[in-house]
């Protein structure tokens, strides 16, 4: 697999950790990508942007009505990529993007995984609970086989799945969703605190919507930062020090968690 | 041709000019896109970032390496497609975008159309002047084939190759040129007045990067705004009077083009 790039010719690095930090943050941190697949009547490729939310893991989650072209395309052929990465001010390929090959499958109605991926969807993306329960919608997880990561002007990399998902602990999944609940309903504060100190949002109302072992995603309307834990990955039933650690980090006098 | 869709089942509307002038403000404002193409090694279909300009009737302009991964897909089927439409604040389903599906055609250096892409491209993308001209780069044309409109919530249309695309008159190409040379280099402080009356953009120092028949791009460091000619498509030769009406729309007392 070769690095796509539009700039100058890419220069394809050793895979190091600041680059698989940088491409599950971009797969983590994506509100939205643009998905490419094969169009079922001809086999042309077809780019069209998706909703995203990724699991514990970091497998990227699409929500997609039966009716759409690339929910058809998908049933046809389920190979697809997905550009994640947003630009902002600046040159557009200054900015971080990541490539992600990956084979699509989608979630059943009566599949025993539904539930938490359309937690973890609608968590982020509180408008969609309008249609996500509606008969021809699924969820779709994408299972990552490779991907090619462009960290601005020549730092390509290309990555293995490995390099993009992380190793889960038995529990953490659901230790992940107390935290995250007990944060929201006990220590709105702290976590408004955390917007304003880590991400410089200084509106308040922000909520934690989504937790993994590396990080977390907060959210007020639409808008949506990642925030890594400085530590790294959390350990077995540690997200109780980690976001003590956090806020102490804010505010030493000051401990959000109980 | 399906539309693509991400929130609620797509409703297919018919095409109106509405939506023929949506999608083609869509592709002319992009600076960048998703760009479709499928892998050659195994037709995997692959989406990756691009820089984008158009050329004077509306197809969109590459600049890639001969070393890209795109490069070399389009090297061995011409077939792709272009996803355009930026996000900005709110719901990314909410803002428009554009799937344009196409064939892509490579420039060959001593091409007669190559300068005047090369033109078109470097008046918005002034950094990409570094490496345009290195061997292994080459400008590309997509030609369109139709495309799939998804203007913000059940407002989908699929259009033609002609909905997208902008006839041409004798000499106005030509024209246009000689009209933003004579903007740019005799009337800046007209064009820094369309920018702040037109878009909201205070600062000085705006030139016109490219013209075409229904409108022109605006480019000041890495922040472009598209215009559109508020009386519709230009006639032949038509640009001094509608320059001289945008200008009078800002300023009665004052006649910009001479």
């Amino acid at each position: 697999m070769e690095a796509p790039a539009g700039g100058p010719p890419p220069l394809l690095q050793p895979v190091d950790d600041a680059a698989r930090q940088l491409a599950r943050r971009l797969i983590r941190g994506a509100r939205h990508g643009a998905l490419a697949v094969l169009r079922p009547a001809d086999g042309f490729p077809a780019a069209s942007r998706v909703l995203l939310a990724s699991d514990f893991t970091g497998r990227p989650i699409l929500l997609v009505s039966g009716l759409s072209l690339h929910a058809k395309a998908l049933a046809n052929d389920t190979r697809c990529s997905l550009l994640v990465g947003e630009t902002g001010k600046g040159d557009p390929l200054a900015h971080p993007r990541l490539t992600v090959f990956a084979e699509a499958r989608f979630i059943p109605p009566e599949d025993h995984s539904r539930e938490g991926l359309r937690e973890r969807f609608l968590a982020r993306h509180q408008k969609s609970a309008l249609y996500a329960d509606f008969p021809d919608f699924r969820f779709g997880v994408l299972e990552p086989l490779g991907a090619a990561l462009n960290g601005g002007f020549a730092r390509a990399f290309e990555l293995t799945a490995d390099d993009l998902l992380d190793e889960t602990l038995e529990g953490l999944e659901a230790a992940a969703l107390r935290a995250r609940d007990h944060m929201n309903a006990d220590h709105g504060d702290a976590v408004d605190m955390i917007a304003s100190r880590h991400v410089g949002e200084t509106k308040t109302g922000w909520r934690i919507a989504t937790l993994d072992r590396t990080g977390f995603e907060i959210v007020r309307g639409d808008t949506l930062h990642r925030i890594e834990f400085p530590g790294g990955p959390v350990a077995a039933g540690g997200y109780r020090d980690v976001f003590v650690e956090l806020v102490r980090q804010e505010d030493p006098s000051k401990n959000a968690t109980d």
